[in-house]
């Protein structure tokens, strides 16, 4: 699933946003941090999976043996299987070498952080998200080109979205079928759909259900999958036959916010000021009371991460960040809209990495 | 996906187990605690969804606005949806109301746990399971029968796939055959299919591949899917045209201690009284090396869960614990063998939720 990269530098790389922060282990298990490091995912499983990586010394990968199997080698780190009467904790434990401070990966389990504070009680876990998101927020040419093929792969289902017939079918067909285009036009898997129709497009995380979308619903599709480890997300909005006159209104303002907050992407922008600029023009149009979420988030080896595009965060942009430019308008009761590209930041600016037509489909 | 139950009885368990264990709220997030308390699953997301049970007071459940759609109201909880800019985990610990001891479950992010722990320096954070799973060991009438037609769809698969051709086609393709026959035959999704053919088979998690099954190959086909919330799991085993001696040697041992092992089923037996069954009989026809992993685990809203059935286990089986019993034997660089059930204790022995055939099936 990971391609091949230069996992060695990236643990040197670790190592040295260790150093500066005076981390003397890294521990990290299921969740995006350890395919990034290694080029392996841990399933979400009882038995342990970690990989240590001490400030000074060779990075370990700790793995049940019955996953053993599945581990690429990537020379870059070694390779310890453990059986099922081993004690994965205290095996992780004795690799970090009792370090003061140690960096725990998000998403480990609770359970495995709290028997490693009760075993180690003189070490102080901290998160090792603002470590490594150090790192995995520069996407490299490689990351970038995966984006890139996603996000043109996520375009041509688009692009074949509209010519077909939305009336008479469920959301829940639609978002079938949408899943198996993500396949066809090359993701290895299809991650989300959602179709959101009539009223359900208020709900901007609706889960498709049996409502059977009919003439002058609005529709909102949103959608991704995963190609080489890294995902696609976009979004665009269809409508049963032409729309009524507010709801044209509202899609007018929603394109001009999304393409001004696009347009404003640049090195040195603080995210929260592409979310500014979207709320800016939203409220101004007189929708602001319904743009309820954030205008987006960081893309990568995970749906979302950092950096999130939201009020609060004055991080300036860097070459390399990919993130989600996806203002919406959701009436209740009535309607919802988004429009989603993911965008990556150049030198000088910003590449969209979608680029189907974001204007409103008419549908049958 | 979860059904109706009877949630508030459910927490009224778990406040009573907090009492007996001094524990002053339960914090349960991603993971199966939070479906089995609140009949909600909670997607892996950096926006923090917790169900917070105070020893003494109302439950409620702390959830992203924009997941709080999808929430079904069981009448056992409140419901207080967050907003873009609150703050979680302070919203959270609130509701905790500062207690001595939170038990916090088990798949929870760790970097949630952190931050609890930070802001909440006097209290003493522990592991959830060794309380919600005295709760949810104990499988119900509506659980088992959730279990039970799980198992039965998972039966039908299996019956299905002794008339299909093996050779020529290829792991992935027999894989995805597998998991168009889970739905197909009652589960909601299907969630894994283990093909792994010829030496592929002495892995016991192989991940199907391009690997053609030809003729003289024996196939583990180790499959699941979920229905209402709950999984099934067996795994049968097929040989393309008749086996070689050893292979059904080692097949006619295996065979006798996966029988030997569910027949000893009963409440009051230690758990790890099954693994030691299955194991002697497979060390004492000459393949004790070649049996690599515990003979089993619990299985339910968790396809691995408690009771987990393995040396060290000493926990008396008692009725409503539900687990499987799939014993293997994995020769390296020749073929593999497993055979899988789920058992559930009865009031004075054990019923297997698989019917299906488990003699080898030979196939073309």
């Amino acid at each position: 699933m990971f391609p091949d990269a230069d996992y060695a530098a990236r643990l040197d790389r670790a190592r040295a946003v260790m150093a500066d922060r005076g981390v003397g282990a890294l521990m990290v298990s299921v969740g995006a941090d350890l395919p990034y490091l290694a080029g392996y995912e841990a399933p979400q499983l009882e038995r342990l999976t970690m990989l240590v990586v001490p400030a000074a010394g060779d990075a370990t990968l700790v793995v049940p043996r019955l996953e053993a199997p599945a581990v690429v080698d990537r020379s870059a780190f070694e390779i310890l299987a453990w059986d099922e009467t081993d004690d994965p904790v205290a095996i992780a434990l004795r690799l970090a070498g009792s370090p003061q401070v140690a960096a725990i990966g998000d998403h480990t389990w609770a359970r495995f952080l709290l028997a490693m504070q009760e075993r180690s009680p003189a070490t102080r876990f901290v998160p090792a998200t603002p470590l490594t998101a150090e790192l995995r927020i520069r996407k490299d040419d490689q990351e970038l080109d995966l984006l890139r093929r996603a996000g043109h792969a996520a375009d041509r289902v688009a692009a074949r979205l509209v010519s077909e017939r939305f009336g008479g079918r469920t959301e829940a067909q639609i978002a079938g079928l949408v899943r198996e285009m993500l396949v066809e036009e090359g993701h290895d898997v299809a991650a989300f759909a959602i179709v959101a129709s009539g009223p359900n497009g208020a709900s901007p995380h609706h889960e498709p259900g049996g409502r059977e979308i009919g003439d002058g619903d609005a529709v909102v599709v949103d959608f991704g999958g995963r190609l080489g480890g890294y995902y696609s997300d976009t979004t665009r909005n269809f409508h049963v036959g032409e729309p009524p006159a507010r709801y044209a209104e509202a899609f007018a303002v929603l394109r001009a916010a999304q393409d001004a907050a696009v347009e404003a992407v640049a090195p040195g922008v603080p995210a929260e000021e592409i979310d500014r600029i979207a709320r800016g023009i939203i409220a101004a149009g007189g929708f602001g009371e319904f743009f309820v979420h954030r205008t987006g988030h960081g893309i990568g080896i995970e749906v979302h991460e950092d950096p999130y595009v939201v009020e609060g965060n004055g991080r300036p942009l860097e070459r390399g960040n990919t993130f989600s430019v996806e203002p919406g308008i959701y009436v209740p009761g009535a309607f919802g809209m988004r429009i989603e590209d993911i965008v990556a930041v150049t030198g000088d600016g910003g590449e969209r990495l979608n680029r189907s037509d974001r204007d409103l489909s008419i549908v049958e």
